[in-house]
């Protein structure tokens, strides 16, 4: 096959480079062959050959993901998209991109505002995560609270099938009912039906104006319910975010700021529009509790606040090996679900930080473990962390709201959907990979 | 079966109620047997029958549906749902409604209304449709321009599957990436691959105020520029909504209005949130070629605007036997499609109404016909509609934007999706219902 590859490697340092992705999966070893794709008939040569031979291919775009996804073992090829990182097509009138799947995410959003638009979605990841992962993955982001998650700016995909077969799924228009949804099923599988080649992405108007609310709390509880409070007032906020005390701390290491200072929690919310001074004051109004609150429009202090928020997981990184989880509950359960994130990091001895889109009562609690990357881990630390997956069932939630099933909650997404349900995602799967090729044992 | 179920009925003027929908699709013929579910349990001894026997079965809500998907035809079983119509849990603080399928629309929205919440799909046939229906058919709305279609508001679903398996799809909460998402394949799919049982639905604060700005002009293409337009502003209205001349003169005849004497076409927009001063500016300014604007905060006159726009496909049906399309387009191409439909009007000798959701691109060209309901169409008729389907691949879009396929599009999807795609779908289905027995015929 390899002969009708312009860009291949079976060197061991390329090879290791392409093993793992941000997730710190324990060592599955180092695949045989990386491809970097050219293009789109190259991925189809490859998916043809990976069929053939009964080879598991894994799709990778930034490498950037949490759960696992990406991680190749040995005999496995990895197949690495970033080099496909052109848009295509920009159509304003539409508010539509037609993009390749290596585009970084960051890059299409930059696009986009030299149109007056931007691309909603907005992970953590943007400067190095791509369109193709955010899809298989169905990232969510920081401006997710009004603007929703990938999918929702998902118009249509192509997508190559594990016998090479290339597929248009969706319309690209707004509304379309014609046959069965196998986008949205394309969308968040981590690459087990189809490797995405194409996108076209919606776009929206740059707001005109944005107000950035800070808020601190002695306690991330009362954050949180300040956060349930503003939910109920009819305004909806593009960004709601809540970090506790110990990630501000472990920011004011990183970044040099004195943020830990001013309590306990802090609260971040934005509220975008045309002219958002009335919103502005029913969301300050619904802050109670506050120690301190601050807002602006300024884009230089947005921007600040938005930069030490992003910085949340790389500080808590820099602490010390993290497990990064991402449950997800019902929004009025959230000051709930802190409350017993601590109590299970003080039942397992263990250290939690944690912070969370509240706007859709999305937690990430990250355990820090003292111990090296792709060493066993303690057992306090698997403990704490299966009571987290248990305790998000409890309260009626997710084992994963945003960042993927990958290696790592197999088991635990078995357990959330019951075994009919996970029979019924194996069977799908096989109609479209029959081979079981596609990213074996990934997502389902 | 029948021993073990409370409500049925093989009486030939209760299965003529039930065969068919407002499609107006040719007649074919009466279901042998028409079973009134009381319970989740009787509609999986159902499933468990047909699937047992071979037999076609056809789940219904409202029969309000406009593709012929709940049309029964000799030989089947109609499942009637309508009876499950219990709003079984409202959850205020989580913005949740938790309903059994039969509940007609509009009274969700009213037991949401008590708690200061919405339920934002609102469909045309609020008043007639289900639940169950809208989902089955991922029903779009006036609203759709700010919040989506039913897909946008469905966080969970209980499905019956064709053995008689009662699987619960999603997790409840706004985001959630654990396993494939067979949720959305189950939103707009006909009833085809398992049956509504039950749906766990998002609700949103009722905004605190709500503007109608109404604007009349000397055309529908100029009406159609001027939404474009409005599109382009960054303003996000929660309904933009133009209707023809002729339309107008029809709605005039039905209510005694005098709406056709202000022009030759009407754009309805609304803008809700905390305070829409602004937003109005921005949109009555963007109304380029209007010949009269007019806004307004009081919910009396929006109400009369929008009970107006309601009227239109009442008011259409009310001339002749109405084909009523619903294709979907690329926004910035509206201007062209509706200069394009009177084009097809022109060349085929029809008369063709049109109004359209402008907001999210989609169109309902209306072909009226001089032909008794269940008679052989007009030739220049069904040559008309293929021209409108061949318009809206043509113009990059979608032959349903949101009354889906029934019987009367599949021939259509087939071309639009292209062999592979129609080939997974069936094959997908195979999956879900190895018998065929789910609504045979439909959707795929
Ligand atoms: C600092 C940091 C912050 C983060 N913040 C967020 C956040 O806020 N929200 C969030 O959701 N995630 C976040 N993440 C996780 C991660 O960035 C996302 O999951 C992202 O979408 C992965 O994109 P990628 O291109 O790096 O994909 P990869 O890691 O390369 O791959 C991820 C998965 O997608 C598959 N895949 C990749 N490309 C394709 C393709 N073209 N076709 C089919 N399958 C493909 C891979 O096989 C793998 O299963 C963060 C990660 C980091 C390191
Ligand atoms: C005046 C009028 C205005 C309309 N306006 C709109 C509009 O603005 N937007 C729009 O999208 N549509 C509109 N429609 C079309 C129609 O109302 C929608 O398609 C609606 O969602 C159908 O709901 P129903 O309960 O009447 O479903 P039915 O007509 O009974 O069934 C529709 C389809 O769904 C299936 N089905 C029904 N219930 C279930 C269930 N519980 N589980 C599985 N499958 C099921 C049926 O088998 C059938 O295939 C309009 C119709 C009329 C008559």
């Amino acid at each position: 096959m390899t002969d009708e590859l312009a860009d291949w490697s079976t060197a061991a340092d390329r090879l290791a480079e392409v093993a793992t992705d941000r997730s710190g999966s324990p060592d599955a070893g180092a695949p045989d062959l990386v491809v970097r794709a050219r293009s789109v008939a190259e991925v189809q040569t490859v998916a043809r050959f990976a069929t053939a031979h009964g080879i598991a291919l894994v799709t990778r775009g930034g490498g950037s993901g949490l759960a696992g996804g990406a991680v190749a073992g040995t005999g496995s090829i990895v197949l690495d998209l970033s080099g496909l990182d052109r848009i295509v097509e920009l159509r304003p009138a539409d508010h539509v991109a037609i993009v390749e799947p290596g585009v970084i995410t960051a890059d299409l959003d930059a696009a986009a505002a030299a149109h007056g638009l931007f691309y909603a979605p907005d992970p953590g990841s943007v400067a190095i995560s791509t369109i193709g992962g955010n899809i298989a993955t169905n990232a969510g982001g920081l401006r997710g609270a009004k603007y929703g998650v990938t999918r929702d700016a998902v118009l249509a995909l192509d997508v190559v099938l594990a016998d090479g077969r290339l597929v248009h799924l969706g319309a690209g228009t707004l509304k379309d009912v014609a046959g069965y949804d196998l986008m949205s099923l394309v969308v968040g599988s981590e690459g087990t039906p189809g490797i995405v080649v194409g996108a076209t992405l919606r776009l929206r108007p740059r707001p005109a104006v944005t107000a950035t609310i800070a808020a601190y709390f002695a306690s991330l509880e009362l954050a949180a319910e300040a956060a349930v409070a503003v939910r109920s007032t009819g305004v909806q906020p593009s960004v709601l975010e809540i970090v506790d005390g110990a990630t501000l701390g472990a920011i004011d290491r990183l970044a040099g700021s004195h943020l830990h200072e001013r309590g306990e929690a802090f609260l971040l919310a934005q509220v975008d529009g045309t002219d958002v001074t009335a919103e502005v004051a029913v969301v300050e109004k619904a802050l109670v509790g506050a120690t301190e609150v601050r807002s602006s429009t300024d884009p230089a202090v947005s921007a600040e606040l938005l930069a030490a928020r992003r910085l949340a997981l790389p500080a808590i990184e820099a602490t010390g090996r993290a497990l990064i989880e991402d449950i997800a509950v019902p929004p009025s359960r959230l000051a709930e679900a802190v409350r017993r994130v601590h109590a299970v990091a003080e039942a397992t001895g263990t250290t939690i930080y944690v912070f969370a889109h509240a706007g859709d009562g999305n937690l990430h609690p990250i355990i820090v473990v003292d111990a090296e990357p792709g060493a066993a881990l303690p057992a306090a630390a698997v403990d704490a962390a299966d009571r987290l997956f248990a305790l998000a069932l409890e309260l009626g939630g997710s084992v994963t709201g945003e960042h993927g099933v990958g290696l790592l909650k197999q088991r635990w997404v078995a357990r959330q959907v019951g075994p009919d349900v996970d029979g019924l995602h194996h069977a799908i799967k096989r109609v479209l990979d029959p081979a079981g090729i596609l990213n074996p044992g990934k997502a389902v």
